[in-house]
């Protein structure tokens, strides 16, 4: 938004804000209902009859749909014939415009009622509609449906198709113990172990996430390559033990706010020595090729704001280098990944 | 949208629709918190430090809303000082964006979320988190607050800054007996009677409305000046009675369906004659100055969709001149009103 915009422009795009929620629920209506579609299947356009007469929906719910569709440039209307635009085409076909939405339909949509009052308690105060619990990392296993699937698929998205160019950079060294901090459900750590034969993990996460970790790791029969420790790392007199060769930190970091990231990485300085190294995989909001990749990653900080704990967020590359300084690490490499990653990692050691 | 969008232009709109919602609370938030007030106060921007240390809010807060607005182009940052855009100008202090923005937040956004099942049954699936009304009509009333007031001041801002030009157009003719048809609680009549002092209106409309109308005629001490008439448009068998030299209907027509408006247009043609001129008043999405008072609109005809009846929008100037041609009338004069209205008075008579 770098021109000067006009009054004119700036009072449409104040209005572009101020009706956002309810031209995406028509959006959303009009893929779900099979409208965009229909059109899609259309390339040359179609009559605006040829759709009212063809599909199971009224008049009524047609033209309106097109109009506001028409209004969004979702749409392109000449005379009666109506086309799909190239923005209609990445809102019914790209992935991650198609996972964005439902993330923000059936996880975040009634929640978001709640922003004002979660920034002034600093606690999720949209959680309530999904559920009872203090952040929602209590309840993923328990998210009502389609919330729960919206959420992975969410989750899915934006991480792991970072894990293959991650395994490249991470195991170009040997690391013969390496830490999984924030290990969650294994999959990295499983993954670790399934690229690297000779390397040792150990999960590190709360009694809850090691739980899930575990059975996961036995249907994998990767028990005697993947050890366990329970902890909480929001808990400064819970220590991390020394002897890794490398502490991993993926997507972990964003869930917490400035302290507490503080607080975690002090914790990573004490177990480490010279040979240490601290990898930290995070998708950095102002480190993204494409304007909808930021705006994706902004998006979902306030998602943490609303709905995961009330005091999280994406962060900016620099905000973490300045952490990771006064925490006493120094960043020695910074791998953006390559392909569809919204990712860099941060290969860190102890400064001297 | 008129410009051919690259693939990454068109990836980033659909993602502006995706998060809508989420950006609309953010900006909810940051004016009802006063950090936007905060800002623009300001005129050459001020430090986020600054805000930080001023206000009762947490970094992590004003962070969020400093880095969402920034997407949104609502603030422009530099460096470490931040100042409000044109955009965050008008988003804070135009009246109409403001109507704008409460009647989304207030009347409309949690029932948007019943869009979808809105246009499955032509019902407006969403009022009942308002209430337990067939439509809004019946609960107006009764809503709860903020719904209420941001309701009212909805409607008022797009309908009475209509009046002043609107009477001067009508009164250019001697009326000596104007029905006021959906005459609802009474505003226009009451307006008719003190412009031209010689001139008797009739109110038609649901006994519900004709109880609230008789009140303010009576307060206004008009009850000689203004009579009643207790109808229901939408049944054919209840005519409209032959005599009046005006027939008018201002922001009536939209509350009804194509098919509804050609009852109502048919009924004021069997009570007219050749003297008789039938008015109206309404908001033509498509003849608009401005592309926010089409934004405006569009959105308005969702309003209908999801929280008013479930059937109504606003209209295009051809649909409705083409209903008139239907019912058998023909449009002797367009009047678009001047200044702040959205408004188009048709002016009508039957055709020979």
């Amino acid at each position: 938004m770098k021109k000067e915009l006009s009054a004119i422009e700036a009072k449409f795009e104040a209005q572009k804000i101020a009706f956002g929620p309810m031209y995406f629920q028509a959006m959303v209506a009009m893929r779900d209902l099979g409208v965009l579609e229909y059109i899609s299947s259309h390339r040359k356009g179609v009559e605006i009859a040829s759709i009212i007469r063809d599909m199971d929906l009224s008049e009524y719910t047609i033209t309106l749909l097109i109009e506001s569709a028409e209004v969004l440039g979702v749409v392109e209307v000449e005379g009666t014939i109506v086309r799909i635009s190239k923005i209609g085409f990445f809102f019914l076909k790209d992935e991650m415009t198609r996972v964005n939405t439902n993330f923000m339909n059936d996880v975040c949509y009634l929640g978001a009622k709640e922003m004002t009052e979660s920034f002034k308690t600093e606690k999720p105060a949209g959680l309530k509609v999904l559920g009872d619990w203090p952040t929602i990392y209590q309840g993923l296993s328990k998210l009502p449906e389609p919330a729960k699937k919206s959420w992975f698929e969410f989750d899915h998205y934006y991480s792991d198709n970072a894990f293959p160019e991650a395994l490249k950079i991470v195991f170009k060294k040997k690391h013969r113990n390496l830490y999984d901090v924030g290990g969650n459900t294994g999959k990295w750590s499983i993954a670790c172990a399934e690229f690297d034969p000779q390397v040792h993990v150990t999960i590190h996460d709360l009694p809850v996430q090691v739980a899930v970790a575990k059975q996961n790791v036995q249907e994998k029969d990767l028990s005697d390559r993947i050890s366990f420790r329970e902890i909480d790392l929001l808990d400064s007199a819970q220590k991390i033990a020394p002897g890794a060769d490398a502490i991993w930190m993926s997507q972990f970091l964003d869930c917490f706010s400035k302290e507490q990231i503080l607080t975690i990485l002090r914790n990573a300085h004490q177990a480490s020595t010279a040979d240490t190294t601290l990898y930290i995989l995070e998708p950095f909001f102002d480190n993204q090729n494409f304007p909808a990749a930021q705006y994706s990653l902004v998006a979902t900080s306030l998602y943490f704001t609303i709905m995961a704990n009330g005091n999280s967020k994406m962060y900016r590359l620099n905000d973490m280098k300045e952490l990771l300084d006064t925490a006493g690490f120094e960043v020695v490499e910074t791998y953006p990944l390559i392909g569809d990653s919204y990712h860099t990692i941060l290969e860190c050691k102890i400064k001297h």
